[in-house]
Parts: structure tokens; sequence; C-alpha cells
């Protein structure tokens, strides 16, 4: 809401200049270009975003390894770009990609595989989407 | 890719247990129940989880302004929360929500209304669906 003119213009020009965290990141979204379903939720370093940029592929930071992050550079599911976003204040990033393969490193389609409803006063969390697409010790241990 | 009892036991169980940061939050994506759009990332911290599981409206926590906030308690841009969804390690969350009006404080649908292309061994930014749904000199000074 601030009309300052930094805050004008990163929300209303043309410049691209993320807004990184105290750790150097931005939040990227991946969702799959085909169903809309929001597959992962990860982060970009500045180096990250160049090459997304660059190569049409999806590069993340891991923030776990500490390490810049090819997607599916282990397991070989890639994720081709189609279109990429940003936010109103540039500190967020979203990108349709198409998936191969499954995105979670579970094994499924999308790591939003548990849905949370209201019960009972409470909470009740089950399955949905959940059926793995490959075998993550598989994948991950050849 | 951890095989400890904890790490299965957020991954694969059916406990809502989220793994908030050093600030107390977790992320969350809004997307267009819809479209399938991304509408917004934001912030949950306990409190805002709880009120959108029990309400079925959408609560954030505002990091600028360090206060709880229900969607559109200014604006009146309030979003119902269709399906509220975890991912595999509990940090992020995925709600499905009918928006009513727009989500960004700019007055368009979605906090993405710019696109990212490699241009020339650059960057090219250009808007996309960025009409402005609402002026926000009006809807937030009134």
């Amino acid at each position: 809401m601030s009309t300052s003119a930094t805050t004008n213009d990163r929300e209303e020009g043309l410049a691209f200049r993320p807004k990184f965290d105290a750790s150097g990141l931005v939040t990227c979204v991946a969702t799959d270009a085909a169903t809309g379903d929001v597959l992962m939720v990860a982060h970009m370093n500045d180096e990250a975003l160049r090459k997304t940029i660059e190569s049409g592929e999806a590069w993340y930071f891991s923030r776990s390894r500490n390490a810049l992050w090819r997607k599916g550079e282990s397991s070989g599911q890639t994720q081709r770009v189609v279109e990429m976003r940003m936010d109103c204040d540039q500190d967020a990033i979203w990108i349709r990609v198409e998936q191969h393969g499954a995105a979670c490193h579970t094994g499924r389609h999308s790591c939003f595989y548990r849905k949370i409803e209201a019960a009972d006063g409470g909470t009740r969390v089950s399955f949905v989407d959940a059926e793995r697409q490959f075998d993550p010790e598989k994948v991950y241990r050849k």
C-alpha cells in the first residue's frame, strides 16, 4: 500500500528486480500447465532464476543441501517451463510446467497429496491423488 | 530422502504437524478453484491456519504488519476455501479458493500479472492479465 517510488516501481514497472530474502532466495510455485494443480513449492536463488530463464528448465536452490539443483538431475523427473511469472512485490515466482513423470521426491505427481479438513472441532487429514508414480528407493539410490 | 522415523511420519502420516519456520510461519499458495491460476503466495502462522480450517475463509499472517489478517477484511476481497492441502514436508499449504473480486492489493485478479521471458541474452518482462478490477486508492483509503 506504500506509494513510495520504490514500491511503485517494483509493483508497476517492467524491470526484473527480484526481492530476495535474508538467505538470498525467492519462493517458487510450480503448477502443472495441463491441470493447474500445484506440484511443489521450492526456492530459487539468483543463479537458479537465471538458469531457469535461460534454459527453459526448472532450477532450484535446496535449503537443506545448500546447493543449486536442476529439477530432475537425480530422478529424471524434469520440468519444462511453459510460462514464468513474478508477483507484485517480486518475492515470489510462479512457473507453469510440463512435468516429466512426478514432481515429488516421494514418487507422487504433486507434493500436495494430503487434504486437510475441519472435523469435530479438530482437523482431519486424508490422502488424495496419492498414488506413487515411481519408487523413490529405486530412483534415488541407483 | 531421509528414512528416519520422524521424516517418514511427517511425509507418510495422517497427523497434521505443520513445520513452521524460525518466524513461526508456513508458506501458503492460493489458487483460483475455477481456473487453476495462482492468485497469491502468502504466509500463515498457527492461528491463521486454525482459523482458516475452522471458518473456511482464508486467514494469513502479514510479515510486514506483523499481524493476523483475514483476507478481505479491509478490501472486501475475501477467499472461500474449497479445498486445503499440505505438502510432503508440511511447510507449505495449498488452498483452492473462490475469490470474491480480486486477490491482489493492486486491484488485479492475481498478484502474478507480469510474465518473464528470456530475450537477447537478458530478461523481458511484460504485463499479462493485468487489468485492474478495483481501484486500490478507493478500496484501502475509505
